[in-house]
C-alpha cells in the first residue's frame, strides 16, 4: 500500500468501528439518556482520561529520539495541565461535578465498571508492550474524534437542562489538539509502515483501539441502558437522577 | 480476623459477586438460550481456558520454593494435558466442535468479544505485577465452582439436545480438581495474610476475580441476548443457530 492508501484504510476502520457508531453514544447525544445515566458514562469515561497521561508516559518512555519524546510530551501537558485545576483532567472534573457527582468519589474509581477498567488498563498494556509503531497508530482514534466531539456539544446542550457550557470545558480544547496530535502520530505511522507486516500491524492496532473505545460502552449499555445489570460494586445511581 | 473469620468473609464474597448469579448464568442453566448463544458462550470461555495455562506459568515463575512450585505445577498438567488431545483446553475443544464450531476459528480467537480478551488478560496482568498472595488468593473463585459446574451440568444436559455427556467432558475432572486445588491455596492464604492490610488484600483480590468472570458474563448478555449488539468483528451465529 501507498502511504495514502494506508490512510485511506485507516479511515475505513474509523468509518466502521469507531465508537460513535454505538448505541450508547446515539442516545447521549440524541437526548434519550437520563442524568443517571450520562453520570454513569462521565463516572466511568474518567478513568480512561485519567489514564491516558500514564498511556502516553509509557510511550514517551519508549521514544528514542528527544525530537520525537518533545512532539509526544504535549499530550503530557494536555491532559495533566500546566497547573493545579488545568488540563484535561481536571476539565473532565468539571463535567462529573456538574453533573452532582462527588468529586472524591469519581477520582477514587470505587464505582466503576471492572468492564472500563479492564479496556482501560489493556490499552496502557498495549502501549507499553507492542512495538513503538502499533503504540503510535493506537493513538488514532483521534483522527475521528472532532466530528463525535462536535455532535456530542451540540446534541448534549441542546438535550440536557443539567449540562452547560462550562460543564462541557473539557471538549472545546480538544477540537484543536486532536487534529494537532493525528498530524504528527499519522504523518509517523504513513513514513514508518512500509512493510506489508507493518501496514498490518498499523491496521490492528487502530482496530484494537476501536474495541477499547466500544467495550466501554457496551459496558455502560448493559449495566445502565439495557436490563439495568449494574454489576457487584458499581456505581448505582440516585433514583432521583434516574427520571 | 482469625484465618477462620478469613474463610468466612471469601465465601461471603463468593455468596455476593460469584458469577452463577450473573443473568447469563441462569438462562444457560435453565435452558433458556438457543444454540447461537450456547456458541457464543463457549468460544468466548475459551479463550479464559486457554490463558489459564499462562496465568499459572506467570505465578509458578514467581514463587519461591520447589515446594510451592510443585503443589501449584499440577495445574499446568491439569489444563494443559500430558499428551495431546488431553487436558482441560482439549476437553473444552470437545465443547466447541460439539457444538457446530469449527475449531481453527475457535483457537483464533478471532470472533472474540473484545471484553472477553481485556478481562482474561486483566487477570493474567494481576497475577503478574501483584503480590504472590494476592495472586494466590485471585485463584479462590474455585472455592465456589463445584457447585455451578454441578449446576451446569444437570441443566445443560436436561434443557439442550445439542449438548451430550461427551460435550460437557471438560466439566467432570473440574469437581475433583478444584477442590484440591482449593485445599492448597485457601490454606496458603489462611497461612499468610496475617495482617489487616494482607487480609484486606486477600478479600480485594477474590473481588477483583468475582468481577473478571462477571465482565465476561456482561459482554455475553450484551451482545448476543439482550438487544443483540454484538461488536464490530465478534462471531456472529449463523441463522439456523438461533432458533
Amino acid at each position: 500500500m501507498s502511504a495514502e492508501d494506508l490512510e485511506s484504510a485507516l479511515r475505513q476502520i474509523g468509518a466502521e468501528r469507531y465508537h460513535v457508531l454505538h448505541p450508547f453514544h446515539r442516545l447521549l447525544h440524541g437526548g434519550k439518556l437520563n442524568r443517571a445515566q450520562v453520570q454513569a458514562w462521565a463516572l466511568n469515561r474518567y478513568y480512561y482520561q485519567a489514564r491516558i497521561p500514564a498511556k502516553d508516559a509509557t510511550l514517551l518512555a519508549r521514544l528514542p529520539t528527544a525530537e520525537l519524546r518533545r512532539a509526544w510530551r504535549s499530550r503530557l501537558h494536555d491532559h495533566d495541565g500546566d497547573a493545579p485545576d488545568t488540563g484535561g483532567i481536571a476539565r473532565w472534573l468539571k463535567l462529573t461535578d456538574g453533573l452532582g457527582l462527588d468529586r472524591a468519589y469519581v477520582i477514587s474509581t470505587d464505582g466503576l465498571l471492572p468492564a472500563t477498567r479492564f479496556a482501560v488498563d489493556a490499552y496502557v498494556a498495549f502501549v507499553h508492550d507492542r512495538s513503538v509503531l502499533e503504540a503510535i497508530a493506537s493513538s488514532l482514534t483521534e483522527m475521528f474524534s472532532p466530528g463525535i466531539i462536535a455532535e456530542r456539544i451540540a446534541g448534549m446542550l441542546a438535550h440536557y437542562d443539567f449540562v452547560t457550557p462550562e460543564t462541557l470545558a473539557y471538549f472545546t480544547p480538544r477540537l484543536t489538539q486532536a487534529p494537532r496530535d493525528v498530524d504528527f502520530a499519522l504523518g509517523y505511522v504513513k513514513q514508518h509502515a512500509r512493510s506489508v507486516a507493518e501496514q498490518e500491524a498499523v491496521l490492528a492496532a487502530l482496530r484494537f483501539k476501536c474495541d477499547v473505545l466500544w467495550a466501554q460502552l457496551d459496558a455502560l449499555y448493559a449495566a445502565y441502558v439495557a436490563p439495568g445489570m449494574i454489576p457487584p460494586g458499581a456505581f448505582v445511581p440516585d433514583p432521583a437522577s434516574s427520571q
